[in-house]
């Protein structure tokens, strides 16, 4: 039976780190970080993931801004508004919430936050530092997943990953993250998705499997090899065969069987969703020293 | 025995269409693409690279602009450079000749060019841009490959492609370029590098193998599929066994004997070399019309 990783206690002990190093910062430089989340619209998911940045933040000391806009602000009013927090000292990280509404250009919105102020990674600039291996902000969900990896399976030069997904907020920048040559990386990196036919041949050699599809219960027992990490992305709202007319969220691998093969896996939920908040508060505080002048490591 | 792919016929190709294009833009819109090429210091393998570019610059009718710089010129000094070409309307394509002199920060200088004018497409937002699949400037060597990949095996939807080293600017590029869905990509893709224990292990998987380490014939024929498409970035100077007291270029593939399982193979030299300068000059090209506002299929 598999070891359950419990993403909701890690994503604990990471925030406590957070708080304190928040506590340090404000006690030497009389501030704190500062995240300014912008929603457009009132796409009800997005309502509760803005909700719940401004919560985690709250509870790490970090100031949160929310700024809620109407669904029909124009593209000129969001470039104008991000520029506005890009000259803003006191604001230090700026986070869109995606999706956006149709008649908005999500590129050129995310190109036009000051790189330094990206917590979520996403402007072209992070993401090239990322591949070049060059100092940057990592986007928030591989981030997470990297360190669920490295606390499970501390050796993991030479391990082959295997990701299933190619998506520009998960699986392309994950592969890219993996293959790095550093202690947290170094791996061999597969990537496969809806051009594969055989996806299980992939799966099957993989020590580490992350899979980042969105497809309910798509990984099954015999796609995993035994002994491997298995790191579930995917959050799925499926009907509960348990409780008639009820739904319950479910990951994109089967849990209850992949768990009688594999050494370690992510529940769904309390997984990866407790980490991807977690990192983007690490980067806020990372944001904050940067442009503060203030080392990394202090 | 394998077809052996004629990187430098259909270099000549490429170099064909880009010449008729320069006619094509010169006649209509009265100037030419120039490229500007600077090289810092004596290296003579960058001297004869540099002499290169500005031969095939020459050939196809795209100005060429060599500037020749002391091996002491400072970051300030090249920093200084950059920005008048950056500003220069008469300039289209910015490359420097890397490796560049130990005291200067190779990074600093490549993020300093316009990213409109990278040609090379080593700038962090080229980079990212390749990862999110936005239209970008691909990197010279990369591109080479990929375009002799789909002219070799037209249909590589769902092939598996390994990638054997993960440099900046040939592993780590293409493994982004050939994960994109479309096309020209839409491969399954691995990349290994020196931390993985059996390469062979993954090379005999592929359907698509590209090798760019620079270690003279490491691919041996048990390291290959049958039928696979093989393409050898690497070139090595090695002593050559039947000419006592020469050398001989070689790749990183043992061609003699991975020729006679492989569906086909480029040759070292007359394989990639001559596909990365085509590359540069088709950059180059794109580089005026995206700066004069032409569409790029014009």
């Amino acid at each position: 039976m598999a070891i359950i990783i419990d993403g909701k206690a890690i994503a604990s002990e990471i925030k406590e780190e957070v708080k304190q190093e928040v506590e340090k910062l404000e006690q030497k430089y009389g501030k704190k970080p500062a995240l300014a989340v912008i929603l457009v619209g009132n796409n009800p998911a997005s309502e509760v993931y803005v909700r719940n940045k401004k919560k985690n933040s709250e509870e790490v000391g970090i100031n949160s801004w929310q700024i809620l806009l109407d669904e029909h602000t124009t593209q000129q009013e969001l470039l104008t508004l991000i520029g506005q927090l890009n000259n803003d000292n006191n604001v230090n990280g700026i986070l869109v919430q995606l999706p956006l509404p149709s008649h908005i250009n999500e590129n050129e919105i995310i190109n036009a936050i000051d790189p330094v102020k990206d917590v979520d990674g996403f402007h072209p600039v992070n993401t090239g530092k990322l591949v070049i291996g060059e100092d940057c902000f990592i986007p928030c969900t591989p981030y997470g997943c990297q360190e669920l990896i490295v606390r499970t399976m501390p050796d993991i030069k030479g391990k082959h990953i295997v990701i299933v997904g190619r998506s520009n907020i998960v699986g392309k920048p994950l592969a890219n993250l993996m293959v790095q040559k550093n202690n947290r990386a170094n791996c061999i990196v597969t990537v496969c998705h809806t051009a594969t036919k055989d996806i299980g041949y992939y799966t099957r050699q993989a020590d580490i499997l992350v899979v980042a599809v969105g497809k309910a219960n798509m990984i099954t027992k015999d796609m995993v090899k035994k002994g491997a990490v298995v790191i579930d992305v995917g959050i799925n709202r499926i009907n509960d065969p348990e409780n008639p007319g009820k739904t319950k969220l479910v990951g994109d691998v089967k849990f209850d069987e992949v768990y009688e093969v594999a050494h370690a896996i992510t529940p769904v939920p309390g997984g990866v969703g407790p980490m991807t908040i977690a990192m983007l508060l690490k980067n806020t505080v990372k944001a904050f020293k940067l442009q503060n002048n203030i080392a990394i490591n202090e």
